[in-house]
């Protein structure tokens, strides 16, 4: 499975995209910014957003699209130009095919690093690790990006998508009664990946 | 002249369509609403408008585009979907070339009724009046992108976009100096046809 990861913004809009492999080995497969000069208006702007997301669209046939979540209670001086940019990259996303999957920042600090408030500085440090990177990403704010396309790969994983329902709830039920941990067979070894990947 | 007003949303997203024919005589070309169903996911509904706005765009072939300017201050419940929608439609118009306008809510209301406080109510009386339309337009909801679409042609034309910089300069301190408005003598003429639209 490939993932597109992105960040939104106006003036930078992150964008990553990662393979699945296996389970302990997401593969970096691109990592980029688009900027946006802040003197043009924002129209023009956000149409330079859609020309270079759907390049890298083309460019890179992700199965997926996992973009951050933007809340209300964000910060007021750019919560307008995030949404506008998530809404212009949701909606091309969609008007293509492409599931679009939503995680907030505290869900991808706590899958990335293991903890829903780490810092900029974590995150970079854990997304170069898990990806074996030999330096972290460049741009380096484009880590955001990749944290948001590895946790959608962990993510997807854990939910377990490609069991049939009956058979998750059996094998839920059983892993709650022999693990006490409320996680399949699978989900457990894929948390285990999941903890030997960012150990 | 042809204007597409939008009127930006997730649940209902206003269209209309306006040309200058003679100042005082803007006409009705198309009117609309593009609804979504709140039980879809965000992304399907915005690839959903996505859909019928390039399609309002083929059909119609506007030379511009007024989009109406949403606020941090907004209504906190729905100001992430508008912001998306916004943001969507802003971002494929600019996609095609099409210059883009934003207007807000109290200007729009001020350049249709005279007044920045008016209720939809009034709105939908005056947009019927100046577009001599035998009933009021439906769907009742789209008025305001009507409403934005007169906007812009009136507003347009009292910046006198069209007119060079120095001569607009010297037009306007002539015009100043002579009548004390602040208007050239055109934007005169405009300002007058707008009242005469709406007595």
């Amino acid at each position: 499975m490939r993932v597109l990861g992105v960040d939104p913004g106006l003036t930078r809009l992150g964008l990553g995209v990662v393979d699945s492999g296996s389970p302990t080995r997401p593969q970096l497969v691109a990592v980029g910014v688009v900027r946006t000069p802040a003197d043009e208006s924002v129209d023009v702007r956000l149409g330079r957003i859609a020309e270079a997301f759907d390049q890298w669209i083309d460019e890179h046939r992700p199965d997926v699209v996992a973009i951050e979540r933007v809340f209300a209670r964000s910060d007021v001086s750019t919560i307008i130009g995030t949404a506008q940019a998530s809404g212009l990259t949701m909606g091309l996303a969609a008007r293509r095919g492409l599931p679009v999957a939503m995680h907030t920042p505290s869900e991808v600090k706590a899958a990335i690093t293991g903890s829903g408030r780490a810092d900029k500085r974590q995150m970079t440090h854990m997304v170069t690790r898990i990806l074996r990177l030999d330096a972290p990403p460049k741009p380096a704010d484009a880590a955001d990006a990749l944290g948001l396309a590895i946790t959608h790969l962990w993510r997807g994983a854990v939910a377990g998508a490609s069991t049939p329902g009956k058979e998750k709830d059996v094998l839920a039920r059983r892993a709650r009664t022999t693990a006490g941990t409320g996680l399949t067979p699978a989900q457990q070894q894929w948390a285990r990946a999941m903890r030997a990947a960012r150990a």
